[in-house]
C-alpha cells in the first residue's frame, strides 16, 4: 500500500506596493498551500510582506521568496542585464529581507521561485540561473528552489544539491514541446475554472499536459501554480484544489511534498 | 586582579551606491573593529553591502546592520513622518536583508544602530525607539542595540532586554549636558587625529567627556564611533585606535564588550 | 444682465504606477473639466501621465501639474523635511515633466496643485508655501495656483502675483471654523451623491458651507475637487456636474473661470 | 574668404545625486561649452540639476537633456528592454523636466543626448532611435539631437528634419571601421592630456581620425565630446579646448555650430 498522492498549490502573492494593490491576496490565500512573497524589488513592500506573511502563517501556507529585477516600474518583467554576479548578491539581499520578515513573524522561508522577467532569464540563460542557485545554497542550503521542469534554473539546483521542486500551470496551456504557450496568443490563459481544473489534474493523475494541439507531453509536478493577479485567480484556484482533493491527493505545503525527480 | 579594559570602535560603512561612493571603506576597516552596514534604503546596495561583509569577514571586524529610512535622495537624513508599525516592518526587513548577505559570505550580524534622521527621531520618540527594539527582538534577540547612553532608543532596548551597547564620539564635541553639539557650530566635528585621541582617550578611561565650556560630564562608553564620511575619517580612526591601544585599552569587536551599564 | 456664473470641477488623476492603478482615471474625466496629474514622484510615470493627457485634450479638460513628495511607497502622503530650496527645485522639475509631456500632446499645462503630505505642509507652512510659488512664477508666470482660500499657499501665490484659483470640496465636511473636518472621523467624507451635489451646490450659489454642526462660513470657490481614488467618486462627480448644469452654472475648465477674488 | 571653422565642446554633466557625486562639474564647465545635464533617471536630481544649469549660464555653457534609463542601481549602463512607446514617453518626461528647471534658471534647453545603454541600444535599434526622435520632436522640434556619425539615432533625428549634430570622442580611440575601441580593451580610452589634443585636433582640421591600427577613416565632426568622469576629464578638456583655439578654430556652444552634413 502506497501513501496518497501528496502536491503542492503556489501563487505569487504581496505584490503590492504603498497605497498600490495588485492581485487579492487574502482570497488566494484560502486555496493555496504556499505563498512566493514579492521581496519589494518588483513589487511589495515590508508592510504588504509582513501582512502577507502573518496571514499565511495563519492558514498554514508556506512561505517562499520571490525575487525580482529592481524595476517596480516595470513590475520586474522587464529584461535588464546586469552580471552573474550582482545578480548573486540581488537574490540574497531578497531572501534574507524576508527571512527576517518571517522570523520576525515567527514561521520560515521554505523555497525560491523567482519572478517575471529574472525567471525567464534564468530559465534559459545557465549563468544566470547559476548565480541564483549559489545565492539560495549560500544563505539557506535547505532551501527550495520551484521552478519548472528541464529549466536551466532547475537544473543549476540540482546540480549543487539544493532541494528541487518542478512546477507546473493549472491556468496556462503548453505546446508540443511542454513549453508555456506565449501569453501573445490569445489561448495562453486558461480563465475558465473547469477547465483549469480538469488541466491540472489530468496533469497530476497522468503525468502528462496535453498541449494546444491535443498531443500528450510529459510533465514532472510537485506544485501547481495559479496566477493571483487575474480577477479569476481564487476561482481557479479553488476549483484546482476542489478537483485534487476529490481525487484524493492532499494538497500540502510544498515542504511537505516528497521531492523525487 | 581585573581583566584589562576592552572596547569598540565603530564606523558606518557601505553607504555607497552602484556607481556612487561614500568614504573610504577599507582605510576605515584598517582601524575600526565593527561596521555599520547601509541596509539598502538611505545607501548601500546588495553589491555594496556585500564587499563590505567580505572585507569585514577578512579584517575580524564585526558586522552591525545600518537600517535608514528608504531615502536614497536624502541619504536618510531627511525626516519621514511614518507609523511606528511601519518603522517596524522596515527595521525588520532591512537587518533580514543584511542577514542573508552576512549568512552567504559566512558571518552573522552582532548589533544594529540606526541612520541618520531615524536614529536622531528614535533618540527622543519613544515610540519610535520601541517599534526598532520589538523589530530587533522579533529578528534575533540576541542583537546587540548600539545608542547613545540617556537615548529612548537605548531605554527601549533594555525595557526589553535586548542586549545594549552604549556609544561615544571620537570626533564630536559634546555640551554641559552630555549631549552633541550641533553640526551647524563650527565647533561640532573633531578632525585633528591627536585631539580625537585625547578625546576619546579621556572618556574611556575616566568615563566623562570634557565638554565645549570644559565642564566634565559622566558618559559611559562600550563603543567609540569614528565618521568614515569625512576625509580626516582613516586618521582619525587610526590614532584613536592606537592611543586606546597604548594605553593598554583592547580594542575589540563589539561582541567581545562586556555589556555592563 | 449678468453673465452665468462658471465654475471648475477638478480631480486629482494619473497616481497608477508602472503595473499599477488607483481610481478609474477615464470614468472621472468623463465628468471633470481638470486634472491634476500626479507627475511621476508620488505616483505617477511617464505612460501613465501620457495616457491620461491625451484622454484629457479628447475630452477638453485642462490640465494642471499636481507635484508631490518624492516618496511612492507613501503615496506623498508622508511629512518629508525638506529645505524650501529643495521644495522650490523639485517642484520646477514637475511641472517642468508634465509640461514636456503636454507639449508632446499638443496641450499646455495650464494649473498647479500640490498633492497629499506637501500641500498640507505648505498650506500652513509659509516658507514652503513661497518656495512652490517662486518654483511655479519661473516656470510659467501665468500658471494658475489652485488651493483653498485662507491657505498659506494661496497667500503666497497671491503675493507674487500668480493667477490664483480657490476651491472647495464636494465630498468632504467642513468644520465651524471652514476647516475640513479631520479624515479620522467618521463623517469626513461624502459619499453620497446626491448630499455631495447639494453641499456643492450651496457653497456655489450661496458663498457659504454649513459645517457639520450647522453653520454657515463663508467660502470662496473657482472650483470643486471631488476625489477618484475613492470607489465612489465617478457617481459624485457626475451628480455635482449635473447639480451645477441643472442649476445654470457653467462647468468649465479652470482657464476660462473668472479668477476674481 | 570663409569663416573660421566652429566646432563644440561637450561633456556629460550634473550626474551626481542627493549626497553622491561624480566627476568634477565645476572643472569641466571651465572647458567646455555645452553640457548633457543628466535628467534624474539615470543620475542627476532637481538640486543637482539646478546648480549645473546656473553653473552653465553663468559661463556661457549652452545647456542639452541627457536622459537615461529609470536606473540609478546600474547607473543607466544597464540594458532594460522596454516598449518604444515606453522609451517616448520616457524621454519627453525627462527633457520637459530639464526645461522646466532651464526655464527657471532664464536659459533654454537646445539639444538631447541619451545616455548610456539607451544611447548604445538607440544607435543600433532604429525602433529606439525613432522612439526618441518622435519625443524630441514633439517636445520640441528645434531641438539639436547630438549623436555619433552613422547612427541609427543620428538616421531617425535625420529622417523626421530635427537639427542634428555629429560628434566625435577626444579621450576615445577608434578602430578601422570608425566605431569606438570598445572599453574592454586597454587602450580604449586617451587619458593624457597631449595626447587628446592632437587626435581631437586632427579629427577637426582632417576629417578624419587615426584607427588603432593607424588606419585614416572619415569622420564629421559639429562636436568633441570628453568624458567628465574621468579624473583626467578636466585636463583632457583644457588641452583639446586650447588645442583647437591655437589652431584658430572657435569653441562655441552647441547652437552656434553650423550643422552642415
Amino acid at each position: 500500500m502506497i501513501d496518497k498522492r501528496k502536491v503542492n498549490l503556489n501563487a505569487d502573492m504581496g505584490e503590492g506596493f504603498g497605497a498600490y494593490d495588485i492581485g487579492d491576496d487574502d482570497a488566494m490565500l484560502e486555496h493555496v498551500t504556499s505563498a512566493n512573497v514579492a521581496c519589494g524589488f518588483h513589487g511589495g513592500d515590508p508592510n504588504v510582506m509582513d501582512r502577507v506573511i502573518r496571514r499565511a502563517v495563519e492558514r498554514g501556507v508556506s512561505i517562499g521568496a520571490h525575487p525580482g529585477f529592481n524595476d517596480l516600474w516595470g513590475f520586474g518583467r522587464r529584461q535588464i542585464y546586469m552580471s552573474p554576479a550582482e545578480i548573486e548578491t540581488m537574490t540574497a539581499y531578497q531572501i534574507g529581507a524576508l527571512q527576517g520578515m518571517a522570523t520576525a513573524a515567527g514561521t520560515r522561508v521554505t523555497h525560491i521561485k523567482p519572478h517575471g522577467a529574472l525567471n525567464n532569464m534564468a530559465s534559459i540563460d545557465r549563468s544566470l540561473a547559476d548565480a541564483i542557485s549559489r545565492a539560495c545554497k549560500a544563505v539557506d542550503p535547505e532551501i527550495i528552489m520551484l521552478a519548472t521542469t528541464g529549466s536551466e534554473l532547475l537544473n543549476a539546483a540540482m546540480a549543487i544539491d539544493l532541494p528541487t521542486a518542478s512546477e507546473v500551470f493549472a491556468d496556462r496551456t503548453y505546446d508540443d514541446q511542454g513549453n508555456l504557450t506565449s501569453r501573445k496568443l490569445p489561448n495562453a490563459m486558461i480563465r475558465d475554472a473547469a477547465e483549469a481544473r480538469a488541466h491540472a489534474l489530468h496533469m497530476i493523475e497522468h503525468g502528462e499536459v496535453i498541449s494546444t494541439s491535443g498531443k500528450a507531453v510529459k510533465v514532472l509536478a510537485h506544485s501547481i501554480c495559479v496566477h493571483g493577479d487575474e480577477p479569476t485567480g481564487p476561482g481557479v484556484a479553488k476549483a484546482v484544489r476542489e478537483g485534487l482533493e476529490a481525487a484524493g491527493i492532499d494538497v500540502v505545503p510544498l515542504p511537505d511534498v516528497p521531492l523525487d525527480h
